[in-house]
């Protein structure tokens, strides 16, 4: 870090010590600009709760969960194109009650429900995995692409914002002392990072639509 | 133990060793018997084997699984009637969409589509549940009486049977030389246990009928 660099980091440290332990003010933000950050806030972890409770209602089993994952990354490296599916629970049932039906032979009753029962068990297993595959592609998926990209910025953005109040406080109480053109830098710079906030968390809450299109589509 | 005890177990350990190691032939059972045990057997396996696969059908989950069994057998000592369910993972989803719906509100896209779907999740949890129940009382607790019950008398039969045919084999090599009446009981008693093992294996086998009458009733 470069002497300034390392100047930089210490006025803000000490401008953030002055608020938290000496109840100095800082600079506030508008309602406006709070209200966004609380919707965004709220919309980012309802995106990031949703992934995680929607993996788990398609592949309940954690272990099976984790190995599926290990298993798939192994074939992407490999540059193996088919990976394997999830163990569908009915399927495991399906398969184990139709080699059972078979050992026993169609001709007992016992047999015989339990091949049927088992052809039908997994067939089940193979409508649920074709939603596993519908939801991730068409739920998960653009969902993962919105808390990658969208609310990764913003929390960029917010966090840039706030290192940037620090600097522009600090300079505030030290007005006069220091050259004008340096508060007016810090100023810009407070208004640059504010605005590129805002817009990113507009971003967010304007897919709003496109969200709730996902879910007319790919409602679980 | 007594000692005739002793002298008992050690004859059919000596038996056990020559037929074993030495390649002496014991007493064979008919055909038909043979047949009886294999058919009791695969059924014993698949009985059994449908209870586990069922039971992650139905609560894949098994860190879930194996908490609930400890939850509920903590509240049947402590006498509670009410016992907790099973986690579905589509409850835990919908509880979640609703809870980030309402704080978004309603009146928002993407607040108004998770408040829907996630009302959805909640029911599909409910009608999980009472399949849950369903199925535990109407086939997996039959099955399981099965197991506890006609599955263990085989098994205790079968044991019995084999010892009695040892001490039979035994007693066959050394006939002459110990008194009649002691080779005329030793054949009794492993007559009355071949029938006893017969009976408990055709009563097995003959519960196909509920068994089918259970997968009409109670196909999961």
């Amino acid at each position: 870090m470069s002497v300034a660099g390392f100047k930089k980091q210490f006025y803000k440290a000490s401008q953030l010590v002055s608020e938290k332990v000496g109840g100095a003010e800082g600079t506030k933000l508008d309602e406006d600009f709070k209200d966004l950050e609380k919707k965004a806030d709220i919309t980012s972890r309802a995106v990031l709760d949703v992934i995680t409770k929607t993996s788990e209602y398609l592949q309940p089993n954690p272990t099976a969960r984790a190995k599926l994952t290990m298993l798939n990354t192994v074939s992407k490296i490999r540059g193996q194109v088919n990976s394997p599916g999830y163990p569908q629970s009915e399927g495991l049932l399906g398969e184990s009650m139709v080699k059972f039906g078979r050992e026993m032979g169609d001709d007992t009753n016992f047999g015989g429900a339990l091949l049927d029962v088992g052809e039908s068990m997994k067939r089940l297993a193979e409508v649920k995995d074709s939603l596993d595959i519908d939801v991730k592609q068409n739920f998960i998926d653009p969902l993962q692409a919105i808390a990658d990209k969208d609310i990764k910025d913003i929390q960029h953005h917010l966090k840039k914002l706030e290192g940037r109040r620090l600097d522009l406080d600090y300079k505030k109480k030290r007005q006069g002392k220091i050259p004008d053109e340096e508060f007016r830098q810090a100023l810009e710079k407070f208004h640059e990072s504010k605005e590129l906030a805002e817009v990113s968390m507009h971003n967010l809450l304007e897919t709003d639509v496109s969200g709730s299109a996902l879910f007319n589509h790919g409602s679980p």
